[in-house]
């Protein structure tokens, strides 16, 4: 399946057979203290300079939170994802639960964005699918519902599914919904890991859907968490994985998709690798 | 399926419930001109010197390779396996053609060894396999016969269930024999990797025999080949591998490799992961 995201001036494809796409998740408040508390005193100048790094380091698509604790997330969304587009023609994923701030900032976008996310619970394939509908975007789906997030393939790809014939209903057509396949913290549960390739292995077969994961999630609480966020890609990579949402900057997550999507085929003469390879040799000497 | 492999003194198990087992490449004079040269002039002391410094990186298995043009190899690859034996007690795996020089080895040996390599080829099986039952050994079979190595996953299945029939034939039971799932160089086959991902997928899903593959191959004519060869047995364990013929001494290796082991459900509570971090660290302040 090929899902087709855009801005007003470009296009990105995912699809198993098109290099594996990056979205960017620098721009995000969570866990980054001093960008928070910029935000929160109306200074989107890192804002500005995450977009500008994140397009330079290669990524294809920019994730938009403004989730600040206090704010009006309505407002300050779309003030995020203006900032963002006066810096960098990328695509944009908007990232929010709060269905107003999504609309807004759908309302002021020209191309096809990414909507991060829905789930399987009825409140939230209720008031986001038609927004998904409405503005012809794609959705990032998380198969969590009611029941909480689940620790089974077979069960996330049951959620999978229902939010997929959900999504029929409101006249969304298969290829417009990515399945994210949650990747959870291997040190809160050591199965963690396998649960998430086993999803996406499962939602390739199965459903033939493009698939993503948030990759940092997967290292939290441990050491050294750029190498095993970069060693977790390359393995779900191989188990099908078609997009993720990460961090661009990092030199070891650029290299490891790289060296990825050459072992996949879709880097015929390793012409990506070995260009890659001397502009970082240039760049250093 | 469980493979175990012993030393006189130590005992290793290759599984998919166990840690990824590392067998050391670096005792094969191939690509190697001044091992290559000292070997000819029968200077062992770099043999002793990477047994050694393979075993203290964390090697589970040794390689023995003593292919050494102009050399007699039944009487050489025993010389080497005594040094080897003399400095580590790591479990050997014998590497040759040569079914003489195997069986000069494996007579000296205490322990159940490794055969590298069987292949499809009748030549190969009717005297590899004669040595395999009599010494008690384990052997890594090439799923390649008289038509060349395949480069079809199917293909490669059905002669590594020909050799697996041959070796019952011989009283081998399964477990003994690892399938070599063939890493050739992307560079050559841009579809290399994927031939090889899916060769392993196939044997892990429709015979359940262990894996192994020579990691370095993949990456030959590229630059950057650490890197590459992490990443690709990061890909290569998701897909189901359970062991491979690498360079121990390389830190990005053993790292990637902890990496997937975490991943893979084989390190709970991140102890590996964590104590390894430690002594890095603790070495590097």
């Amino acid at each position: 399946m090929r899902t087709v995201v855009s801005s007003a001036t470009r296009t990105v494809v995912i699809s198993p057979d098109d290099p594996f796409v990056i979205i960017g998740e620098r721009i995000n408040p969570t866990g980054r203290k001093q960008l928070l508390a910029e935000m929160q005193a109306g200074d989107l100048s890192r804002v500005r300079r995450d977009a500008v790094s994140q397009t330079e380091s290669g990524a294809h698509i920019l994730d938009v939170n403004a989730g600040v604790p206090g704010a009006d997330e309505v407002a300050l969304l779309s003030q995020v994802v203006q900032e963002v587009m006066a810096v960098t023609d990328l695509p944009l994923c908007f990232d929010s639960a709060n269905p107003a701030a999504l609309e807004a900032a759908l309302a002021l976008y020209s191309g096809k964005p990414l909507i991060n996310s829905v789930t399987g619970e009825e409140s939230s394939m209720e008031k986001v699918l038609p927004l998904v509908k409405k503005y012809n975007a794609a959705v990032i789906a998380m198969p969590n519902d009611e029941g909480g997030i689940r620790m089974d393939p077979q069960e996330r790809l049951t959620v999978a599914r229902k939010i997929l014939e959900r999504a029929q209903d409101y006249g969304i057509p298969p290829e417009d919904v990515i399945i994210d396949c949650q990747a959870m913290a291997v040190s809160a549960d050591h199965r963690a890991g396998l649960v998430t390739l086993e999803t996406i292995r499962l939602v390739r077969q199965e459903l033939g859907n493009n698939t993503v994961v948030g990759a940092s999630n997967i290292s939290f609480g441990l050491p050294d968490r750029k190498a095993l966020n970069a060693t977790f890609l390359a393995m779900a990579i191989a188990a099908g994985l078609t997009c993720a949402i990460t961090n661009p900057n990092v030199a070891e997550i650029r290299k490891t998709i790289r060296a990825a999507d050459l072992f996949m085929g879709r880097d015929e003469f390793a012409m990506n690798w070995i260009t890659a390879f001397r502009a970082e040799q240039e760049k250093e000497g």
